[in-house]
């Protein structure tokens, strides 16, 4: 699937955009706090509740920003993606809000409960085969017999802006943070937050918390150009298995992000603990944030640290493996 | 154990001076909304959000409301109480606030995790034998050698204007409930929420949620008088195995209060959706009040709902079995 809308790269005033854009139909997500957390990172936290959005992750600011963006005679065609996770229940919720059609490719083998959000909220499904290349030519075929837009989860500047509205809000309620540290995997999320950080509280660090099993961002930074390493994903954070797309990785290296790599019991203790201590149920891809607090304490003792709790849909079955330390993959 | 202070019984006035007094200390929960349980319930609901309350549970408001209004030479003696759960913790963190001693006298064989949660409270734990007796003789004995006072978990009219500050903050925040549903255990929440309802909200009606496997409550209503029973309970929900205390019995028949009895099948249903749908982890105790209405929803249809979220101490290890169908008790 290639990028809808990759030149120019999105900026700070396309952030604002978004929020402006997005604000009839998106939550302003709750900042929670926790005194039992904090006392076990020895760093003050404020934890953005993007587990509470609409579709119950951030995802859903990127499609609606993306969506809301169209013009007319464009969205009237209507959308389609190929992701069977967040990402494809958040654009078909925001084609049924702007009243406009969202098509879902998705291959064989998908997990059913995923698919049955996406078809509840109103987006018409595409089966196609496993593998990327399936994918791809499934999704070129709806968009040439319905001229639909392709929108991209992540490599694509609406997207971004999109996702930068979780870390604007943050900012906005936080102005004074020293550090945010948000999940990576396709670099939607990080990118976006990127730029609101730039806007907003150039002083504040940026951390990106990647799965060690997942680390394609942490390679790419080491050498400092992004290329396809091969290395197949095997990590607990279902949502961060996604390679790191070419804009998000450049607006990333610009931001002087640095990368924090977490190993997957590290996450699952981390899981535990939000669980129990704040009682919200985050999956591992937002619990990822707090293990890299909590495995990196002495960069953050003291200071004052926003982290995006990306998502909250965990698949109930896997519920059991996650806690008793078996590989929920 | 035998009640601390019964006569005279709780009034409004009460629950207002306990929101007074207990504020400095206390959370002022949030009321959640969810679009989604709302489409199954036919109704609108409003979900105060108790789990969110320190100590995990609204146990923490009546624990404060009457750790706070003993006079200094009494309190400086210190607090007592059997209760290994919920309340237990909540008692030790009040005393803790306040500076005083706090004895909790626990059987063997106690929930290790529960006892812990007791300690990091600060309290101090007296070991006994199974069995109420066994518990009352040790609880005597506290009090004998240090002068401490009991404060029961739910029979007390301290404790039973603390707890009715959750429905008072509820009513605060939505005024125009036409009902109102409140886990029926011990009746300390219960009877705490009719005298909030008499002073705010006397047009809205009350009901008891309480599980068909631990009915005194039920039973009592139906005889119009309150006597033990022996019928030992059997349900998911731990928070609500105890019975149902004669305050509160005398407080709930003078309100009009409805007892819903409800499956456990039915509370694992409603616990399965809050967890998924708002991705909030409460407890079966909590969810309960949820399944009453979905089972109920002829009398709840289009009418203003708030359900009293009462708490959020799952022992994580209990989640597969709440989740594979199995009993967890």
């Amino acid at each position: 699937m290639s990028p809808s809308s990759l030149s120019p790269l999105p900026t700070f005033i396309d952030v604002l955009d978004a929020a402006a854009r997005i604000a009839p139909y998106a939550q302003v997500t709750p900042v929670l706090r926790s005194r039992s957390l904090e006392a076990q990172a020895g760093a003050a936290l404020w934890l953005k509740a993007e587990h509470l959005q609409r579709v119950g992750a951030f995802k859903f600011r990127g499609a609606c920003n993306a969506v809301f963006s169209l013009d007319a005679a464009t969205a009237a065609r209507g959308v389609v993606t190929h992701s069977s996770g967040n990402h494809g229940a958040a654009l078909a919720l925001a084609a049924r809000l702007r009243g406009i059609p969202c098509h879902v490719v998705v291959p064989e083998g998908a997990v059913q409960a995923k698919l049955e959000a996406i078809v509840r909220a109103g987006a018409v499904l595409h089966r196609c085969a496993p593998g990327i290349a399936a994918r791809e030519a499934a999704c070129a075929q709806v968009q040439a017999e319905t001229g639909a837009t392709l929108v991209h989860p992540y490599a694509d500047s609406q997207v971004i802006a999109g996702q930068g509205t979780a870390a604007l809000e943050l900012l906005t309620a936080q102005p004074d943070l020293d550090a945010l540290v948000v999940p990576l995997g396709g670099g939607g999320l990080a990118a976006g937050s990127a730029l609101a950080l730039q806007g907003r509280a150039p002083q504040c660090r940026l951390y990106l918390a990647e799965p060690a099993g997942a680390a394609d961002g942490a390679r790419a930074f080491a050498r400092g150009v992004l290329e396809p390493d091969g290395v197949p994903p095997d990590t607990i954070c279902d949502g961060l298995r996604g390679t790191l797309g070419a804009p998000n990785f450049a607006l990333l290296r610009a931001a002087g992000a640095q990368v924090l790599t977490v190993e997957d019991a590290d996450t699952r203790a981390a899981l535990r603990l939000l669980w129990s201590r704040t009682k919200q149920l985050v999956e591992p891809s937002a619990a990822i944030t707090l293990a890299a607090v909590l495995a990196h304490r002495e960069r953050f003792a003291g200071a004052r640290v926003g982290l995006l709790l990306s998502g909250g849909n965990v698949d109930l079955s896997a519920l059991p493996a996650l806690l008793e330390g078996e590989s929920a993959a």
